[in-house]
């Protein structure tokens, strides 16, 4: 996946791009960072994506070097340098670095902007249609309403993950569920749909869920403590390149019958008709 | 100070480090780090940090290429090759990096090890002459028994620093006192000293500095509460470019008279001491 990339104003392949040691994102761990997505070959609400990432920037006192029109426009143009047979859709990292560092520790005037095309994930096909099972894990992450580089606790995890047969973590903390690891958390009370809140980040694929639930289900956005999971009837999960994946096990219990939720399927499909209408025939 | 620094085996002048952009410390903030100094020429409880550095390694499941002993030979052959007339003293520091990831999220199974020569911090001599301000902020940082490159909170805050005229940063939470953004933090109520015992980096000059106390003060390593700050009598910051600072004022309160203690500068004047018995005469 050596795509064609946006490095600091130049059109490079990925595997030419290179850093210096004195970026504060190597030294510091200091970056913002988003992710979208194109469906059948179009982004999808890239307007949202960028108003959260120039908000991640100045969360973290960065200058953005490009006005978010300028960075649509080398997005598109990039995807269309990138297109092949056969080959629609890619993933947009989106990285804006402390730059390169004086002393090590504060950011330079000027941070570097990279703008990588990647492959999307592949994700099994099982995950959507017979649902996942994720772990809970006591944590909330650092500065969670900005898209950070910090990974983290999420990537330690890992390996607990993979012997433990999850899918995903979920990050609760002092009696609350938050989000998962890369992924906004919602569940069911019967035709009430819940979710957190504070202290999760902003999710463009959250905010779409919550306007189309909106028009059928009861939705409250609140406090969602970890005793709920005891009773609710459906939980999914949402983000940019799963979309909605249902949950059917969090650690050693089963969510309602342990199969995907009929609110969830039918909010699954709705998503799919957005998509359709925004993407396909854009 | 371009100095000449190693990278994966490679010895390198610091500007002709470069990263491709795939490395898992860029993408998702996942380094390993360390920074060790010399005094005298000399590298002061080398195995000290090395022994640190390895634990941090583990935490985050990066394997070490190269043995405690191997760092040692490497840094020893840099700091030779990077003398100069009249300059005598290092940093360095370590950084293990989570490679070039296949996934933009899992590490590699071979991480990046980077040892890097840099000029130390040049703090003013009034900070340890007259002691310096520090600033309260609610925060406990993400696996704080590591050393990760993950300074997201440290560097967001400096421009909050600036405009109160602070030098540091006290991390507290929960209504305990933890450390500040790269040191750690000690009050003397009387002649006993006191430090937190959980959730702060294992400082060596923590370390240092405890073992000296204990033969002269009492030395209790255990919660410490944020009151404790109405109360004591000194206050001080230790870490390894920094050496003890004494802490004079905390937000708008004064600590004691609003100048050094007695007991901080009796345990300056001891480090110094350990300092030169270690390295002035290696």
């Amino acid at each position: 996946m050596n795509y064609y990339c946006y490095a600091n104003g130049k059109i490079l392949r990925r595997n030419e791009i290179k850093v210096g040691i004195n970026d504060l994102v190597m030294l510091r761990g200091y970056g913002a960072f988003d992710f979208l997505r194109t469906y059948y070959g179009n982004h999808f609400r890239i307007n949202d994506y960028l108003d959260r990432f120039a908000n991640s920037a100045k969360g973290m006192n960065l200058k953005l070097p490009l006005k978010r029109k300028e960075i649509t426009v080398v997005i598109e143009s990039l995807l269309k340098k990138n297109k092949a047979p056969g080959k629609k859709d890619f993933g947009i990292r989106l990285l804006l670095t402390g730059g390169y560092s004086l002393d090590s520790f504060l950011p330079a005037v000027k941070p570097n902007l990279f703008i990588l095309i990647e492959d999307l994930p592949h994700y099994p096909a099982w995950w959507s249609e017979k649902g996942v099972k994720v772990m809970v894990h006591e944590h909330s992450r650092e500065m969670a309403q900005v898209k950070t580089t910090n990974y983290l606790t999420a990537i330690r995890l890992a390996e607990e993950r993979r012997k433990n047969k999850a899918q995903d973590t979920l990050y609760c903390y002092d009696g609350q569920i938050l989000e998962t690891t890369r992924n906004n958390f919602f569940l069911f009370h019967g035709d009430t749909l819940v979710t957190a809140h504070d202290h999760v980040l902003p999710g463009i694929t959250r905010d779409v869920v919550s306007r189309l639930a909106h028009k059928k289900f009861k939705l409250e956005v609140r406090e969602v403590l970890e005793e709920e999971l005891h009773w609710c009837s459906e939980c999914f999960i949402t983000g940019t390149t799963r979309g909605i994946t249902p949950v059917v096990q969090i650690d050693n219990k089963k969510i309602g019958n342990g199969k995907p939720g009929k609110n969830t399927k039918e909010l699954m499909k709705r998503f799919d008709e957005v998509v359709e209408n925004e993407c396909l025939y854009a």
